[in-house]
């Protein structure tokens, strides 16, 4: 196993775990240096988790927002990517425990992102949905379709109504962004789908703990965005907690209930760290201690870039926001970094560039914060497209993606409402077993 | 359940059993028809069978050849879908037990199609790979990929030789299809993808019974598509059986073994017949013996169509071939026939008008026979490639395949090889825990 990966090379190895947008910006930018790069990922392929909950809502088919990291390097010589779990980091002896043997570096990149985070609250997170994945949004797709399906042949009206209500848990981008293709779905689709079934008996909720949806943009973006959500027919709810929730029905923290077996947990993330840091090492978020080089706290070759780092400085008392440019940004600097280090040059600190954020809520509904510009709506909408549509990776991806988007703007449609794999509650996955 | 399924209206209660080519053909001709329509499948999609082998070898995504069932219906007043499977007929009562409860039918319709046939070979079943439905082309597409990854990073010799060793059986249209697929995998993609593997290592075989590929079509059609096929060097095996794989090595009639990991069965297939009809009613191939009405044999209102009905006639002592033309000619005639037989009219026979038949091996590459015409190469690709894209349902899935073509024809690429979900070799399913 060691043999055939760790090839015998003069050049400093580099490891990189996790080909998010860091983890490919790093190993770009390290083309045509005198490096060895072996990537390691659990997934042969990139997610852009952007557009993951259109996967979820049936308007992409999953291939087009994932991209073959082989594909991405195929001509880049000092590349090796191998597809595995990395269980254990050996800082001591610089090799990390992975599920195809044991695997050394002289300098290693940790680049795992983000998972979804539950806060400790174990009913909820076996009952309700995370997404964050391209299996765990096909599996919501599939959730999805079910229950509409079963709704059609249950006759108990509290069951019924517990098959036809969404909740959203989680009000930043993604619960906003899934919540208004919620509502586009019972608004354009139900009702050619599913005549049988009354418009009105859906509904879909979005929860957010904090006084406004999107919080993290401006006022005038979180306030838009709210009333975009209110006009497609979701009911906002600001301030509000989940207690608890048993897979029937959902508590909030005002009292009330509501019942539902849809629950779609976008209401936290924290850093997928690998086995093998130090406590010390470790703060808010279960984000790894990065200094101003990406260096991780207490070691001089094991860097953190992306969502799973912590870069706290007096700018930015919580770190950077986990978005795709801040990974980019700072994969770039990495690689001048790395090169610097190993010529035993002084890294440069990094220094982030805010692009700005949006946020989509659904047809011609978008918000924009580009630094004190600020815009909302048709043109907003147009500028999100174009923005997500230049960042997916690959010709083919951008052209399938393009033609479906073009097709559902004028067929108010969502091609691949498709139930591949049959959701199966029980284990909350899908079922294996289905044909 | 029962009575949210059977409305109470006067109308004939048609209930269809399967959305395949014919299933739909059929009610789509009943449209505008006094009668009440009930589609049942296991799906919510109709399956393009045709380009399975594009999905399991990279080049499309799935849902690009699926398409769900209830848009193509979507304005259609006397037709209501739902998603089950038939537990059983029971043919006195007029009913169907089924997973989400009784039906009944005043005329039923069997339009459940093939599945593979292993003609009782449980230990060949066990270990290889069919490729009849999307799930089952998707496993393929991870087996193949999955297998690519591993060779890496074995060090046994024999060990890797049978994960690079693919050997499909059966040399009918999906055989040819399929081993030119992977043939073009190892010539284009495997340098690009994985430059560690030597191209030589990786061996495509492909084992026929008869003595020739493609037997059902002209002489010229076969010995073109051998030689198509070996061109990209595919090792063709024809007079040659099965005896006996278990898992590790595929033993031949002419006494040979091929080590491998990889086998992909396409050598046969059996009518899908639900439970619930007696043996007198079954034919060869497990399939349901018709009348030239399609009416099955002793019995007044229920008929099957397409690739389950066996409708043996003088010309065609072994019943009609299983393509979709033969299953949607007769959903049409049996359209109009049963608003005949409704009417008490006469039914009129059904006459199969046979359009000829087609196969493609790679770029460039196909055969074509339409009646005494008969054409190969590059004419013969674009004719296969035209018919395939104007056959798919829905003008998004026809955009999306086209796309793709295009796309792969100028970069010799393909687009979609991703490890969506694992497969697992012990089940020999996907695996569910993956995320």
């Amino acid at each position: 196993m060691e043999k055939s990966v760790n090839k015998a090379v003069a050049f400093p190895k580099i490891v990189i775990i996790g080909g998010g947008f860091g983890g490919i910006e790093l190993a770009k930018r390290l083309r045509d240096k005198e490096v060895e790069i072996l990537m390691l990922d659990r997934h042969n392929y990139h997610t852009f988790q952007p557009l993951l909950y259109q996967v979820a809502t049936g308007g992409l088919e999953a291939d087009s927002i994932a991209f073959p990291l082989r594909k991405i390097f195929k001509n880049q010589k000092n590349f090796t990517f191998r597809v595995t779990e990395v269980e254990k980091i050996d800082q001591t002896a610089k090799t990390l425990h992975t599920t195809i043997g044991e695997i050394s570096y002289d300098y290693l990149i940790i680049a795992t992102g983000s998972e979804t985070n539950y806060f400790g609250q174990k009913e909820i997170e076996h009952f309700s949905m995370p997404m964050k994945t391209i299996p765990e949004a096909l599996n919501l797709r599939s959730m999805i379709l079910q229950n509409l399906e079963e709704a059609l042949i249950e006759n108990d009206h509290l069951k019924k109504s517990s098959l036809l209500n969404f909740v959203v848990v989680g009000g930043g981008p993604t619960g906003v962004e899934l919540s208004g293709a919620l509502a586009e779905l019972k608004n354009h689709i139900l009702p050619k789908d599913y005549p049988e079934l009354s418009i009105d008996a859906v509904k879909v909720y979005i929860i957010e703990g904090s006084p406004a949806v999107l919080g993290a943009m401006s006022e005038q973006a979180s306030a838009k965005a709210k009333q975009f959500l209110q006009n497609l027919g979701v009911q906002v709810y600001t301030n509000m907690r989940v207690v608890i929730y048993d897979g029937m029905s959902i508590k909030l923290s005002d009292g009330q209930s509501i019942n539902t077996k849809n629950v779609l947990w976008s209401a936290g993330v924290k850093g997928a760290v690998p086995e093998g840091l130090t406590s010390g090492q470790i703060t808010r978020g279960n984000r790894i201690i990065v200094d101003e080089f990406n260096r991780v706290k207490n070691t001089n070759n094991i860097f953190a870039i992306g969502d799973v780092a912590a870069m706290i400085t007096t700018d930015l008392p919580n770190g950077l926001p986990g978005v795709a440019p801040a990974a980019i940004q700072q994969g770039k600097k990495l690689a001048s970094n790395l090169i610097r280090i190993i010529n035993n040059e002084p890294p440069e600190a990094f220094r982030y560039f805010d692009k700005g954020s949006m946020a989509t809520v659904g047809r011609n509904l978008a918000v924009v914060d580009i630094g004190k510009i600020r815009f909302q709506g048709i043109f907003a909408w147009f500028v999100w497209m174009f923005v997500h549509l230049m960042s997916l990776v690959g010709f083919r991806n951008k052209i399938v993606t393009f033609v479906n988007w073009v097709w559902s703007y004028f067929s108010y449609d969502r091609g691949t409402r498709l139930i591949i794999r049959r959701f199966n509650r029980q284990s909350m996955t899908e079922d294996p077993n289905a044909r």
